[in-house]
């Protein structure tokens, strides 16, 4: 501190100025024009010109400094990379700070999957921010790769890094006061930090139970109309625009000058094709822009409004005292990135980060080793019948819901048979996190493969190595190289693997670089193309939602079928009886 | 908070719904209409008409409902009153929460008036908040009552009322980075606690170094530019609105819709008569909507961005999820409560409080027998004088700053003899907290006094006696009666006490109700008008503040005379050779 102190009363030298910018003051909403002076990693001043000297001199001829972009919520999982790979594509964009919900690696893998999180950010550029997961396991209707208690919970609250409690989900239990999960509110709430929300439907009615629980966030909100509801009864809404979910253009209308404060922006989701391509924050913003906002406000709900949410000290403004996280712009339509500097230092440069290539990720064993499927035959996967009656599970394409529909399904010798013609595929979920050795197996319609087989490990929320194929034999191929791979994404056509990203932390991300893994995921997507050739939607990412027991109408976990409307296990055949 | 989900979902009766107010949404700057349902100290619902049931409805008729106010800095010693005591004046005004600098109590008594502070608000009704004093003793040019170093303040860091570091108003230690000072700014940083400045004239290239140091806001603006370079530089303002510093139509021009939020009211010091009268935060909100601010904004201000700014969760809005502090007004004009709401409960009617007087406040022996001042005789008072050239402290009526004057002065027998003609009054500071015995005398203009002596033990910062008076007699006579007292306000004329108010809580609080302190303020008030008939400014206020050694431009400590624009001390008489 003595020395930043020095520095701002011009003793001794200054790290860097950056002359000549346009600096985006973010409390009044408008450019200062000036230099931007640092040492230490802190902006010390803004300056006029040549009031300090500096070690290192940058003319920003002009163009646009601007705050760090902060992701308010993420889950950095759904990138498939490890923090510190995930951290190399967001610099460039100028995403300096995320607020994260590890929830996926801790369905897998618990406690150990929390402290690897923690582990993987310690030398990185980025602040990584961690809401602790508060729904693991995310149900009771399959079987998860760990639970998190309170008492788990509890060990890693008062860590750096952690903020709070995760996007809470099990709206029943809050609205009931179930005292697991009140237990959890408690322990954030005496903790006095922030209390992430999950209000996706949500009535205004229930928002009410959700505040008397402490919930400050919602990331849910489809509309303006929700979205004002959120915000009259004291929350902060965290305006999503992911991959999947797209909300954004709806919740605009509802943001005033006056009412600003209380929003900012999150992807919740964004894949890495889509992250490395457009950013996630900055892309936001730019979208904000088009729609017609002042992009001085944009600005400022990507920065300044989520450091004000998560109370991140000393974050969110180009400002004295304010930790040197910024980046320089020349067009606020594109918002792209020319440079950015993460505490002071210039770490990333027209799209490319400039610090070195950092190890690999140091992963436990138990977490590089999370594949325990049972030892499988084709046969172990049949799906036997008597009639030809079956409840199906009608997918959506790129959507999270499905639909139950009732089909007539050809039956061959006692035994489901799939149908390209119909589209009527066979799906499976196998356990593969304690050898438990659950399986099952269901009908599905909207996929569209016409061979081969689909498979991955990434399968909300309790990640089964999930499959879908028009044969037992490359379904069994593809689990198969499920577990030879430690996790992953695969497909397989006449026996072979045609392509596959291996995932071996916890079977959702990889060890490799954000280039590697995408150069592997375009060689899936052509492997796709082969199998589906008119395919037109995210084939993994739906995949990946079909084991999902809480999106309605049905899904498949390892222990069956699931009907989310009746919340209850339903047979795949219908019984006439039934009818 | 299973009972307050339960009733926010309306399982069971609540306890109380305010039918028919329009109710200050201070997110979105409008009036809503309808009711606000309370259960267990949280507001629970705003909800439409007869949605709920409650043991109590009570009819708005509808006024109007706002948040409870928030004093964002104020030193509650400047009251006269031990905290649970000063409760009972704030709540009648609506003013529920405070954020103090328990900065006098901590001069006199250290560790022991911080226990005592924290002791006495156990059981009240609002809500007060402690800095932790940064600078006792304020300078070491006295002898104050304590120390507080780091370690002492590390003690109380952690305590629940404790938000942080009290205003920093130690510039030159902070800008030349000095080691004590650093560590106290670290222990606030460290706990990521609010630090509190205090930046009176500083510049804005000052500012650098305060912001380099972490600290948050500032009370201490006077004009609209220096706030406006405080909010742009990353800074809370706290617009000061109190009995001496009256700043607030000078700040009020630099708010804007834009930048609102980084600015709060407070009133640093208020007496008690005034804040009998007036009220503290609830009048500032009634000066700003008279000098045009909209009036949603002017609560908001005196609410949320108090709230938001020391981060008190859950405080600041009427809104569901929040605790239940809030008052009715039919006004927004002269925003007079007609009831006012602390947690649920109705504490005050129509100007007064509706909860039992509370026990006397317990407090340690230490604190209660502050006073130890050495046996004196009239001729320890003397102020002897070769020839007849002084130094004379020029006082300003109702400043802080006074003037350095030379004067020929009347000595008789070798001793300077105070003149009312001339108004050259003898003044002096004896030393009173560890029977040291240092006392020092000088001579004074601008008091006006025609006969007699004024004393306190009020005398910033290290709160000494100090005695004003026409005669040596008089003035001991006053100093006998403050050692009687254990402290407190007297006058004397003709060797006797004509009215005195007793401060016993370390010689600078009353263990009184308010009602009784103020009847005896009005009989100090009468009696200074015996002895200064023509008296038109707030003499023992201006008294308190003529031993503060920080203040240009010549003050009088424990010490001796001390010349501020020299910071060191000087002697009274002016000889031959320093002219």
């Amino acid at each position: 501190m003595k020395r930043i102190i020095d520095r701002s009363q011009k003793r001794g030298k200054a790290d860097i100025i950056i002359q000549n910018g346009q600096i985006a003051d973010v409390f009044n909403l408008r450019w200062r024009q000036g230099d931007v002076v640092v040492a230490d990693g802190k902006i010390i001043a803004i300056s006029k010109p040549n009031e300090f000297d500096a070690e290192e001199i940058i003319d920003a001829g002009g163009k646009y400094i601007v705050p760090g972009f902060i992701d308010a919520h993420i889950h950095i999982e759904s990138s498939m990379l490890a923090p510190k790979q995930f951290n190399r594509i967001m610099l460039p964009h100028g995403v300096t700070a995320v607020v994260t919900d590890p929830h996926e690696i801790a369905n897998v893998a618990g406690k150990a999957g929390l402290e690897f999180m923690l582990k993987d950010i310690e030398d990185i550029e980025m602040d990584i921010y961690y809401m602790l997961p508060s729904s693991v396991p995310g149900t009771s209707f399959e079987n998860a790769g760990a639970v998190l208690t309170v008492e788990d919970l509890a060990e890693f609250i008062n860590r750096d890094a952690v903020l709070g409690l995760a996007e809470v989900m099990d709206f029943p239990a809050v609205l009931n006061g179930e005292e697991g999960m009140l237990a959890k509110l408690k322990l954030a709430q005496d903790a006095g930090m922030i209390i992430d929300g999950h209000c996706a439907g949500l009535t205004s009615a229930q928002i009410r139970g959700y505040r008397a629980a402490g919930i400050l966030t919602d990331h849910e909100c489809v509309s303006a109309e929700e979205a004002l509801d959120r915000v009259e009864q004291g929350m902060y809404v965290l305006i999503r625009e992911g991959s999947a979910a797209k909300n954004l253009k709806a919740i605009l209308p509802a943001v005033t000058l006056t009412n600003a404060r209380r929003f900012a922006f999150c992807t919740d989701d964004k894949h890495l094709d889509e992250l490395i391509e457009q950013g996630s924050i900055n892309y936001a913003v730019t979208l904000a822009i088009a729609e017609g906002m002042d992009p001085l406000l944009a600005i400022q709900l990507a920065s300044l409004n989520a450091a004000e949410c998560y109370r991140l000290q000393n974050k969110g403004a180009v400002a004295a005292g304010y930790d040197a996280d910024f980046l320089l712009v020349d067009s606020l339509q594109t918002m792209k990135a020319l440079a950015v500097w993460k505490n002071g230092r210039k770490v990333a440069e027209n799209g490319a980060m400039l610090t070195p290539m950092p190890e690999k990720s140091i992963v436990e064993p138990s977490i590089l080793q999370s594949m325990h499927l049972p030892k499988l035959s084709a046969k172990d996967l049949g799906l036997p019948m008597k009639g030809n009656k079956a409840n199906v599970m009608q997918v959506i394409p790129d959507q999270l819901i499905t639909k139950r529909m009732k089909s007539e399904v050809d039956v061959v010798d006692g035994q489901f048979m799939p149908c390209t013609k119909k589209d009527l595929l066979k799906l499976a979920v196998v356990e593969r996190h304690h050898h438990i050795g659950t399986k099952a197996a269901a009908i599905v319609h909207g996929i569209g493969i016409q061979s081969g087989a689909v498979a991955t490990t990434i399968a909300h929320d309790s990640h089964n190595a999930i499959v879908v194929g028009t044969n037992d034999d490359d379904m069994l191929v593809a689990l198969n190289a499920l577990q030879e791979m430690q996790g992953g994404l695969v497909v397989v056509n006449e026996g072979q693997v045609m392509a596959s990203l291996g995932l071996p932390i916890g079977g959702i991300m990889t060890d490799c670089t954000a280039e590697e893994a995408n150069a592997e995921l375009r060689k899936l997507h052509e492997a796709l193309h082969i199998i589906h050739p008119t395919l037109d939607y995210h084939l993994f990412l739906t995949l990946s939602f079909l084991a999902l027991p809480v999106i309605p109408d049905i899904k498949l976990t390892d222990t069956g079928l699931f009907d989310v409307t009746q919340f209850k296990h339903i047979p795949v055949e219908i019984c006439d009886a039934d009818e």
